[in-house]
């Protein structure tokens, strides 16, 4: 059904969404005097704000019913969810043995395309608001998530990647 | 050419877009303690800086060559570059008659849906960072202009509308 929402969505370019997401970061770096720790934080929170309005229309797009476990609230988020905002790809994986936990990789990261941070940015996560967003959503169906980049290629990382726990 | 663009170009879902660019306003307005005078500059030159990156993306995708003059440069604006990016239908239209002045009214505002504004904030040209991209995008290929909106449903105009000089 992520696929189908995606379809039947309204959509706008996905570079003027970077750049304009670019431009928060850049906004937000200079109000917090490029406290980076500060910068994810207030990232984080405006993802969260986000996800609280988003799950709505979410919800109303794509029928979605309570989940029945964390499994299936995992799949869901990353093969709906995902595809539904950013139009991507995703895979679920690396579940720890409780099923607690896992992590959702991202075939592209929209937020942070075609990005370079320089040196002194080096802790600074760039795409928090992702995380942010997530965890709002789910917040607002009732489901208390910890949600952070697991891998960010901004950070040396090899990819994309969001455990989500 | 701007409906094949369109087609052909990576998306991301509007409402998402919408919150997104809600946030920076929302930022800026923070930032500048609510001087609307001093937000709606804030928007238009962030939003100038993106126009001069999106351009060479516009340029790319479009094969668009040198416009013959100043009434091509509005259809383009319109036709191609708006469809491009924001995915939406828009007419050129009131013309002064040097055809130095025109305007372009925009069938849906994607960095507006859904918004409104409080009392206090009736002065603010919410979606002046609109008028930024196009300034700037048009500012890199030499083509000087004024860029400013002209009807905006926010603050009680007939639709939303931007006049182009």
């Amino acid at each position: 059904t992520g696929q189908a929402a995606w379809m039947a969505t309204e959509k706008v370019n996905a570079e003027l969404f970077t750049l304009t997401y670019g431009a928060i970061v850049r906004q937000v770096l200079h109000d917090y005097e490029d406290c980076v720790e500060d910068v994810n934080k207030k990232l984080d929170s405006m993802g969260f704000d986000i996800g609280c309005r988003l799950v709505e229309d979410f919800l109303a797009k794509t029928s979605t019913t309570r989940c029945g476990d964390f499994k299936e609230t995992a799949e869901v988020v990353a093969k709906v969810g995902l595809r539904l905002f950013l139009g991507i790809g995703t895979r679920v994986g690396e579940w720890n043995p409780e099923g607690t936990e896992c992590v959702i990789t991202l075939d592209t990261n929209p937020l942070a395309d075609f990005v370079e941070l320089p040196e002194k940015y080096r802790d600074l996560s760039f795409s928090q608001m992702l995380c942010g967003v997530i965890r709002g959503a789910l917040e607002m169906v009732s489901v208390r998530v910890t949600c952070e980049w697991a891998r960010d290629a901004l950070r040396g990382g090899d990819g994309y990647a969001i455990r989500l726990l």
